[in-house]
């Protein structure tokens, strides 16, 4: 199957422009042309692009889809209360059929969103795993020690069988998997010991969430002699595998040298940091120390939607706002973290719009009066777009959403339907 | 022309869960019934609302309208250098019938975000009333001292001037006006007492710019032994008529105090605040001022699109981060400064769905992925509703946009070309 995408502006951040007048063809699930002219050659469809966007799809560095389920099922609280209170109990009652179609409602607010990759950390495996397949996105999966596995569990035993689990229900062309410990917080060192042994045999990246509020840091330092999260986990040996940390919000020059050294990269999720009051994370200063900076969404009942565009705007302008200098941390620095950076954190060959990417590619209209004027299209992305201004989402060469229309292997319908239902069993 | 609307849930913030099912009925201007039984009457349209959010459009408490033709023109600097080098040399070149233009994209980006009501402040009157006349959509519009008024000129007439003007070209029913300073920084003592002797004898109330930014605040008490903005302007006595202070971000609970003390309305601007870098405004202390909170969304130019739900998410998220505590200033008390506080701040009979107002109404649709599950609407609504969810926009009783359609008096592909033509010859 060969497409051909013509009379588009073709994001490229290389220009001074920030896009280019053009045409891309896509051959099976890679990029095989981008350029000014279009191409002399047989295809089997062509898409007018009309003079629209057309952009690398976002990724999504840290998430935890099925969480859709949950989402305005416990407001206005601290994420200490969030999970005591809110979550963990709900998420209690989740069976692996809950967590299915909770997958797919986030796949297809994704898939709206233009969002193409995600990072994706959760439970009950075989739900996430077989919705994610049969939708046909790409995922960066987290294999974990359950935070709930008892201190006497085999916790090798656990990881290795998830993985078995991960690596049999998913399609390797799309799916690769992360190592995961969920925080310092919730997991004990042997917990981590165990992950690390794991990781080194697989040979795996590693994630976790890290300095996310005042209390972990303040909690950390006060049992582990002083030593702040990125040096208690730089202690355990966390950091000598390639590691993307969730949030950094409560970081100092010195925590953010520690991730520089190792080449950490940093997964920046500021809806849900606002909202649980968690704080703003120091952009400017992990810009200075050189750190690859991608984005997140963390997931929907604590942000409470899966946008990028959201997260763009507020990565841009509470930078500014945090160290009072409107200069700092531009538009276009910020569709960077979106697409290069995210796919670079998550080891993906997307993000980009170039010969041998992947084909995960999305098409954004300037049709709407919040794009108008079209003088500054990188502005207009960041600060004006919103995520319903796109109408197309390709992963892998195949299309995934087009203009209402949702190609991720269940009924819209029945979605939301399932939803709903499993939402009001949770909460009786 | 009376009109049914049918099968609607309708916001209510006195209700449980924030609304009920029910029926709406609009007769030429007004809403004349509101309850969960369908009304027995004869009515000339029945509009199916589909289980769908019927509420009151938004009040915008704060705007520069035409600004929609600056955006994305100057970004990444703060106020001080924005308004100098950015958006004062670019407005110089503007003539009345770009600004009729730069109006009627706002106007459009209004409706198709379900804003039926802002407070508008710029300059070429003229071309502002033109459009705001044709669109049919209802406004406050401020009469001010121009900024560039020499000061040997006659103020008193030319305020007079602009008040016969704006009433000349625009429809009592739709549009009142307020009379306006631009800010301490800007406009002289001698164009302040002007203004409130203008005020005074014509019974308007009055605005202003107050507070936005560090460097104002410290001039002002530089400049005026130590009184801060508040105090400056109690002083001069711009709080003994009913005010709408624009933005207050840099306020202690002294300069709450005085704004309480006076019942002056606040028009929070988070987005505008952010993204130049100003500050976060304390939202939950001036609610423990009993203040009344409105929202604005400022200048397309600075913030960068007109979304008061973007602004509702950043109040919200904003006002929790900002004290660290994220039990603080809530979904529903939100959408109350978005419309009830809104319509306070404007003294315009709108902003509830309740017999005797306005029929200023606005269609929200729950069919997106981000809208499920619909278990907590009020969270959906402030959280994860974007301004595309709505798809239908009346203004006193007159459809002005409904799924894609513009009715206000222009063609929007032709508002776009204006638009697009205007910017490329400012920048020149």
């Amino acid at each position: 199957m060969k497409i051909l995408f013509r009379n588009a502006k073709i994001l490229d951040l290389t220009k001074e422009k920030g896009y280019f007048c053009g045409s891309v063809v896509v051959e099976e699930d890679l990029i095989t042309y981008v350029g000014e002219k279009e191409p002399r050659m047989a295809v089997d469809k062509v898409i007018d692009v009309q003079g629209n966007i057309l952009m690398p799809g976002f990724v999504n560095a840290h998430a935890h889809t099925p969480m859709t389920l949950l989402r305005g099922a416990k407001d206005d609280c601290c994420l200490d209360t969030w999970l005591n209170e809110g979550v963990w109990p709900l998420e209690a009652k989740m069976t692996n059929e809950d967590v299915y179609w909770g997958q797919m409602l986030g796949i297809a607010e994704y898939v709206r969103a233009g969002i193409t990759t995600f990072d994706d950390f959760y439970f009950h495996y075989d739900g996430m795993c077989r919705a994610i397949n049969k939708a046909g996105i790409r995922a960066r999966f987290c294999v974990a020690v359950s935070i709930s596995s008892p201190p006497n569990a085999n916790f090798d035993k656990e990881l290795e069988d998830n993985y078995e689990l991960v690596k049999k229900l998913t399609n390797p062309k799309l799916v690769n998997i992360v190592a995961t410990a969920h925080a310092i917080y919730t997991i004990s060192e042997e917990k981590f010991f165990a992950l690390l042994k794991f990781a080194n045999k697989n040979n795996l990246s590693l994630s976790l969430h890290l300095s996310e509020t005042l209390k972990e840091v303040g909690d950390c330092t006060q049992k582990n002699n002083g030593l702040t999260p990125p040096a208690y986990i730089e202690q355990l040996g966390m950091l000598d595998r390639p590691c993307l940390c969730y949030h950094c919000v409560h970081m100092d020059k010195d925590d953010l040298q520690i991730l520089a050294d190792y080449n950490a990269s940093v997964a920046t999720c500021p809806s849900s940091n606002l909202k649980l009051a968690s704080g703003i994370a120091p952009i400017y200063a992990m810009q200075n120390k050189g750190l690859n900076i991608a984005i997140g969404t963390d997931g929907a009942a604590s942000n409470n939607s899966l946008d990028m565009f959201k997260e763009m705007f507020l990565v841009a302008t509470l930078s500014k706002v945090n160290i009072y200098d409107a200069s700092v941390v531009s538009a276009r620095q910020v569709l960077q973290m979106a697409t290069v950076n995210g796919a670079k954190a998550l080891d993906i060959n997307s993000g980009e719009i170039k010969v041998g990417k992947n084909a995960d590619i999305i098409l954004v209209s300037l049709q709407e009066p919040h794009m108008q004027p079209q003088d500054n299209i990188i502005s207009n992305l960041v600060y004006s777009a919103k995520s319903s201004d796109v109408y197309f989402t390709m992963v892998g060469g195949k299309v995934l959403y087009e203009n209402g229309k949702y190609n991720i292997g269940e009924d819209i319908e029945t979605i939301y339907k399932k939803a709903e239902d499993i939402r009001k069993r949770l909460m009786s």
